[in-house]
């Protein structure tokens, strides 16, 4: 089969949901500009801005510093060590390895030097591994872009992501988690930076392709700690409507999108963790860290008191 | 495996959505629980209420006719010829036979007789199989109730077609579509009677269970029309949930319900066939046949008209 663009080189690449097919080089130009679509759109950041690109060595986050580079934007890799045993160090060196060969250092966070490494702290704690994560990576998140000066902070999520996301929060009738389920997340208080996910318009298929046709060299396993994770199940399920009705993802996304209307105004994050809820409409500091928070003490920080505790046991 | 209610026979039927397993006298009593919790939740009828039971010769519909019998409703059964080759021989073989068996006789409506058997209505019109047949559906379902004084109008559909049909209103954003999903719409004007679907409580699985355990004998072929019916994904990317995470199905459809309030009430029937939208509020009479609808010619004498066209060229 032919590129259905130049119409000369052989395809490589077959995407079914946009009637289409590409060879490497035409799709590198279809990504890119599904990508640039997906910025434009909601005004995610613009060429000003100082982005700090989440990597975890996995493919949607190196493709995503990899074509906002390509794009020409300002970046800064950040790697959040998780402290799990094999993958963990297996992710940093792909992360240093990609940073390396672009003459760039990722800032790392090491959570056994910050003393709450994801599976301690999720026995210790007695939390749920995903959960305990989504709360420490939250925090670095927002304090590493404070402290130095970046206004955006962006994730590798992507239309799979995305949609099975949807779909769970669906099936259980999440209405205030669909609130707050958009590419665009504002600032939502001062050290609560705007959170953006500039891969939303492509799928995962489209994500590991540019990630083989570009050579990049990622961590392929899953993490250890989110195997049963229910997230993989609305994927398959979607995978397989997708499969027989082409496009569905994407119109899925889009029209939820166009009747979710613009993101979620500035103001309390609903659903960013339920500890954090104590209707206060405008975060104060943590009485430990100084960080944000809606509560006495940050979720961060009650954390790391639980995880000690559970040490002195 | 013991039966979780008598604790003393072997268990027969296996139901992971509720946590539990039956013999099959105490399947039966859950099965004639859930049907009646169903009628009672949304006042579907009452013991007064004359039912007019929609069979079409395979389980779902076979084994509503027989609980609501059980269960001491007022029933005649309707059985519709489609007017398919083979496939509506055998379906109303079956239902004749059902009938019988319990000194019932269904009214039949022939398709071929009305002059709109559906493969070739549809072939005619050039419209989908599935909608002309649904068209064809609604129109003899109020036509017959009416004109034999029934007030409601009950069909099989249970918890794994209205879920499926969910997902897809959902995945698509038909948000007009979704408000006329309900177990029980009211009437909605003169010859627009009730419509309920009391099963909606029970999985495919309970009803097929049911069925074996009763001896009940169905056509079991699917509608040779509807192979590639977009439903059937739906309900497989479901039932791959559903194996995963059992109860899904349920708790998606319950907490739609919950968050959709109330049934339609009265008026106009949204989505129930973009022709007839001429922005009536309450229903004249066709004026071809007299049938309620909201536009000058009603849609059954509309695709009639198209038939005599087609046969005509």
């Amino acid at each position: 089969m032919k590129c259905k663009r130049c119409r000369n080189a052989a395809a490589a690449v077959d995407l079914p949901s946009h009637h289409s097919a590409f060879c490497p080089d035409c799709f590198f130009v279809f990504f890119r500009r599904q990508v640039e679509e997906g910025i434009r759109k909601f005004s995610l950041f613009d060429s000003r801005d100082r982005v700090l690109v989440c990597v975890s060595g996995g493919k949607d986050s190196l493709v995503l510093w990899d074509i906002l580079m390509e794009l020409g934007y300002e970046t800064e890799g950040l790697y959040i060590d998780l402290g799990i045993d094999g993958y963990s160090d297996r992710s940093r060196e792909k992360v240093l390895a990609f940073a390396g060969a672009r003459e760039k250092e990722p800032i790392v966070v090491d959570l056994r030097r910050e003393g709450v490494p994801i599976p301690e702290a999720a026995r210790k704690s007695r939390k749920e591994e995903c959960s305990v994560c989504g709360t420490v990576k939250r925090y670095f998140f927002n304090r590493v872009a404070a402290s130095r000066g970046f206004p955006v902070v962006a994730t590798g999520h992507n239309l799979d992501d995305e949609t099975a996301r949807l779909l769970g929060n669906l099936l259980h009738w999440h209405r205030e988690h669909l609130e707050r389920q958009h590419p665009l997340l504002p600032e939502s208080g001062e050290g609560l930076v705007r959170k953006v996910k500039p891969l939303w318009r492509v799928s995962e298929l489209e994500t590991a392709a540019y990630g083989f046709l570009k050579g990049i060299d990622y961590v392929t396993e899953e993490c250890p700690m989110s195997e049963d994770a229910t997230s993989l199940v609305y994927k398959e399920a979607l995978s397989l409507i997708e499969e027989k009705m082409p496009g569905t993802r994407s119109k899925f996304y889009q029209g939820f999108l166009r009747g979710n209307g613009k993101p979620h105004e500035g103001g309390r994050g609903k659903g960013t963790g339920r500890n954090e809820a104590e209707g206060r409409e405008e975060p104060v500091h943590c009485s430990v860290c100084g960080a944000p928070t809606y509560a006495e003490t940050c979720a961060f920080c009650r954390l790391k008191e639980m995880v000690g505790k559970g040490a002195a046991r």
